[in-house]
């Protein structure tokens, strides 16, 4: 007896033979992009295209068609679109169709194959034909008898007219056989066979394959990460919109704007005792006054959050707000609900720690809650609240020391109501933890760029996002610095360690930010060897304007990006050959957009060497580059192009004229 | 809500929020080896031994345990292989666990993975202790209340003793904190309390891997091919089988020894108007006296086939058959049951042809037939008739154009009954379907190694069989020659070409074979450019007995093969570079056997070159070699070693000396 039939996505299972059909004889393998299998869906924007291959095959020799069929979100009919066999592919089995996504949501996409016996039977009888076989009688009446099926199918007048001309000319004893034959072997009959194939041995994928689809800024978008409370409340950030908009942003990200714990209040410099009037983190959020669904009230009112996102939204801006599941000792879970959190044998909470470091101002909640069903609704109605309030982007906090099944739960709830919805993971930690956050559904992901300053490191870990197979599902943002993140590289390099790292970030990668100060150049850390800000705004208020020098080039970078479709896209850089590792080149195309890149990595020496084009890049031996920072232009060639960088002027972005 | 769990095999789904636990937090992804996402089972021999990984990871800090349990076919209990954690991993969460299957049949392993509050408490503890926090208390109590745990699950009376004693000295206050702690840190406690772990948040794989295992002949054996009707028939081939076995041979395999059609009978040199006395092709199956049941009267009776296949058995060799799915015009299925072939519609029969090749003297069935079981019944039946007489292997003709669905029914309804059967796939297609006939149960598949004479297209060859990826289905059988192929290389090279090629299948893979008349360097083709052989033994009977002057090079290959290990296995081959293309060499390594080998490719001139040992294959600096060959010793050494070779010496088989 067979084995039950098991439900893999790739294969058509074997039925069992108590069916009239015998089991189909296609193979389907290899659906392609499918990420495990299939357990979760692939990603893209809308208007981005979706390549489907698979290696389709049969025994014997009977001639195969294959479609793709899209299914859009809530859509009540699918397209086809026919696939195309890739006789030059390693596997000379494969197929390939492409089509593009333009609605929000999760889309479908499965792969049908049949035979088509005319095709057979048409490629038969040209061999026969021409090695000049002359008794043909059997396959003429082979060939009446397949096209008089297809007539009886066909739908259209003109179709049936050209397919009984066929029957007539194979049936026509007056003409020599060969002569009958060529008449059915016309491409055009072919074509109108096709048209009302009556496609035999249909087989297609036991699961489609599934695209979820996000709106552009969950690819592409330029970040800007403050603290309200340095910026005289939401209603001070609302007044910088404008400024923000012209300077090429295009996402405010906040943290916490909840109030913050008293007990165990941190104090400046992340201090155990706070002195009077010490702010505090706004990560140990809540007091008195309420929780995650309150604001500050230093920040302003829930009707300033509402003017805050009504605003962007009609600069064309998003407002990200942090998602940080964690509470203070004052937050009104703990006395609400109590079983939300552990308790030791001895009674105490637990404060947040990883030893031996404490975070004495945080309490974790307990996942394991025999009420967990509580505390995920409840989680669920405080995204939901926000979303209500014009937040569209949750920048959620460690997200990995958070269950994966909740994530996976929670965004697929939230994008249900509001697909257009972005959540950003902040989570850095083992691959295959933030491999499979982004799986769950996250929409974009921070990144270990911070830490890649070397040449060789950067093209490498560029790469492995770019093509290492889960560029279907994680999107970097690339962020030069975060409150909790100043790397050395910018401690010791002064303002050019700055420029470079910036334009690293906004070129290499479609979505990038920076938190406030970096335009300040603002470098000193809490203690040497410490990767923490002197005075960090985390535990005090700062007075901040957008006034930094670094703006002109952010801005001038941010236009760059929205002006270049090459720079939104990850997976379409190729890293060149410098003869120098103190100088990184790229080439990055969409379209016809060809784009060459130099950036310096020395903030303090000059460095020369060259950019060295390859010929199979597809560009032609000689071409015009046109520097995009600077006007300025310059003869390139395949081969080696010489490029000199000093801190003064640390990159070239050249535009490869056509 | 949440979406429906579907069944992928690598991941432990979400279920829904109905049931009282929350869903499981420990993932376990990537489990491998696995064929297709688990679609098929993987092949092991018995005594081989099966690596299992998998990628297990969680939110948070706890510790994770892990085991691998392994369900022999048939066995009520399973066996657990507890899971190493190997930290220098790639990707940081992979474990792995290894354990030798023993019988035949399909088994079953799937990953388990908790979590071990324990061993969590016990790190955290110990980071505080090594930080010299001096208040536990709160982790005091919480130590206590998981050793109380501990001791009721205990079984053991030590065990129960060890944790009560660390009970305690948490709880005694007369201590000091950090003593009270450190008596329950001992490793002997962690290990007490492992033993009777409640393994919480216990988590396994959906579906567990399948590996089916084979008798070692499915991966290792020495084959020589022979049409009986040369040899004096069955009984002329019994009387030979002592000094096949003395030769070191391990399967006979004969083409098909059923009656042979008389219609359209296929004359000497594959002439369309047999003479009378030419004895056909014993491919084209069938005539009065019967089909695929019934014996050809000139070779025998089946009481010839049970004397034959008991007469192998005694010399622990096997008989191999042919399983040829086709039929003469003369074959009394074409009578009995006409609904299994394909009638045109003016009536006639279509013989099986590749237009503009032709074949009429065979009928192929027609799979799509209305009685499509019947007609699988009888295919079934019919291997197991021969099953009954003793035959353990079919080397089947052409699987790639039958159904895939039929194959996988057929093998796993023989092998369900008789697991020893072995099935090797004569196909010579294209790379999915021959992967694909390997995936669905054959145990064994030709290949295209008769084409690959130059080293580069060897080594490249060979090292996808070996590390591609299909490694855990497709085990090769290298032929020297068949009936059908005798390769360009074999007719211009003289005898020295064939010593080349017999040492190449030999050594290369664990399985090899050569077709009768190989040892007489029989290299005549029926015309320049073609593989034929002039006067096939395909369409006469030849004169044969085992006295070419080929067969001591062969003895001593056979001989080689069964004392090395090395020579046994496929994925343990390095190819070395030679600095010069005429010469091949490899190490191969199994347990103590380390073998290198070096082959000239040109049978026609004496080559120089060097076989240059890499530091990283784990050889001593300089060692000494044995010539298995010859007897010879040699001093070599990592880096170059000087190797010569000419057509009166092909090889060096070298045994590094311990």
């Amino acid at each position: 007896m067979f084995t039950t039939a098991r439900g893999w996505a790739w294969l058509v299972t074997v039925p069992p033979p108590a069916i009239s059909q015998p089991p189909p004889r296609i193979q389907i393998e290899r659906p392609s992009p499918l990420v495990d299998g299939g357990r979760y869906p692939i990603k893209r924007t809308v208007g981005e295209v979706v390549h489907i291959s698979a290696v389709i095959f049969r025994d014997g020799h009977e001639a195969l068609r294959a479609v793709v069929r899209h299914r859009a979100p809530g859509a009540r009919r699918s397209h086809e679109h026919p696939m195309r066999h890739v006789d030059a592919h390693i596997d000379g089995d494969t197929w390939v169709a492409s089509f593009a996504v333009a609605d929000l949501g999760l889309h479908e996409a499965t792969v049908e194959a049949w035979i088509e016996p005319f095709a057979s039977w048409r490629d038969e009888v040209r061999r026969k034909l021409d090695a000049g076989q002359p008794d043909l009688a059997s396959e003429l009446s082979e060939g009446q008898v397949l096209l008089r099926d297809a007539v009886a199918r066909a739908k259209l007048a003109a179709e049936r007219r050209r397919l009984d001309a066929a029957v007539e000319a194979l049936a026509d004893e007056a003409l020599p056989q060969p002569a009958r034959a060529a008449a059915a072997v016309d491409p055009q009959v072919l074509e109108a066979v096709e048209a009302a194939s009556a496609r035999e041995e249909a087989t297609e994928l036991d699961e489609p394959l599934r695209i979820d689809v996000d709106r552009e800024r969950a690819r592409f978008g330029s970040w800007y990460e403050l603290f309200p409370r340095s910026w005289g409340g939401l209603a001070g950030v609302t007044e910088q919109l404008p400024r923000l908009a012209e300077l090429g942003f295009d996402v405010v990200y906040l943290p916490p704007i909840h109030p913050i714990g008293h007990t165990n209040r941190k104090g400046r410099n992340n201090a155990l005792v706070a002195q009077p009037g010490d702010p505090g983190s706004p990560w140990a959020i809540g007091d008195a006054g309420g929780g995650h669904d309150a604001v500050h009230p230093e920040l302003g009112t829930l009707e300033d959050v509402d003017r805050l996102t009504a605003r962007a939204g009609e600069l064309g801006m998003d407002v990200a707000l942090d998602f940080a599941i964690q509470c203070s000792a004052d937050h009104p879970w703990l006395t609400e609900h109590p079983e939300w959190f552990h308790r030791r044998p001895d009674g105490t909470l637990k404060y947040a720690e990883n030893p031996p470091k404490k975070y004495q101002d945080i309490y974790n909640v307990n996942w394991q809650s025999e009420d967990w069903r509580g505390l995920w609704e409840e989680l669920r109605r405080i995204v939901g609240h926000w979303v209500d309030h014009g937040i569209r982007i949750f920048r959620v906090d460690n997200p990995h020391t958070k269950p994966l099944p909740f994530w996976e739960w929670l965004i697929r709830e939230i994008r249900g109501q509001a697909p257009d919805v972005i959540f950003l993971a902040e989570a850095f930690t083992r691959q295959a933890m933030m491999h499979t956050l982004a799986k769950v559904g996250f929409n974009q992901s921070y990144t270990y760029f911070t830490w890649k300053n070397g040449r060789h490191e950067l093209s490498e870990y560029v790469d492995g996002l770019a093509y290492g197979g889960m560029q279907e599902v994680y999107r970097p943002n690339f962020f030069a610095n975060t409150p909790d993140i100043l790397h050395a590289y910018l401690q010791h390099g002064g303002a050019p360690a700055f420029a470079i790292r910036a334009v690293l970030a906004a070129t290499l990668s479609p979505s990038y930010g920076i938190y406030s100060g970096y335009e300040h150049f603002e470098n000193l850390p809490v203690r040497p060897g410490s990767e923490e800000y002197l005075d960090s705004e985390k535990y005090e208020v700062k007075q901040r304007g957008l006034d930094g020098p670094l703006l002109p080039l952010l801005s001038r970078l941010n236009a760059l990006r929205r002006a270049h479709p090459a720079l939104q896209h990850l997976s379409n850089v190729t890293f060149l050959d410098t003869r120098n590792d103190g100088l990184l080149a790229f080439h990055k195309r969409f379209g016809d957009d060809s784009l060459l890149v130099v950036c310096t990595l020395d903030p303090q020496w000059a460095q020369e060497g060259a950019c060295i084009v390859p010929a199979d890049l597809g560009l032609p031996p000689a071409f015009q580059v046109l520097d995009l920072m600077d006007g300025a232009r310059y003869p390139w060639h395949i081969g080696h192009n010489y490029v000199r960088l000093d801190p003064g002027r640390v990159a070239h972005i050249l535009q490869v004229q056509a």
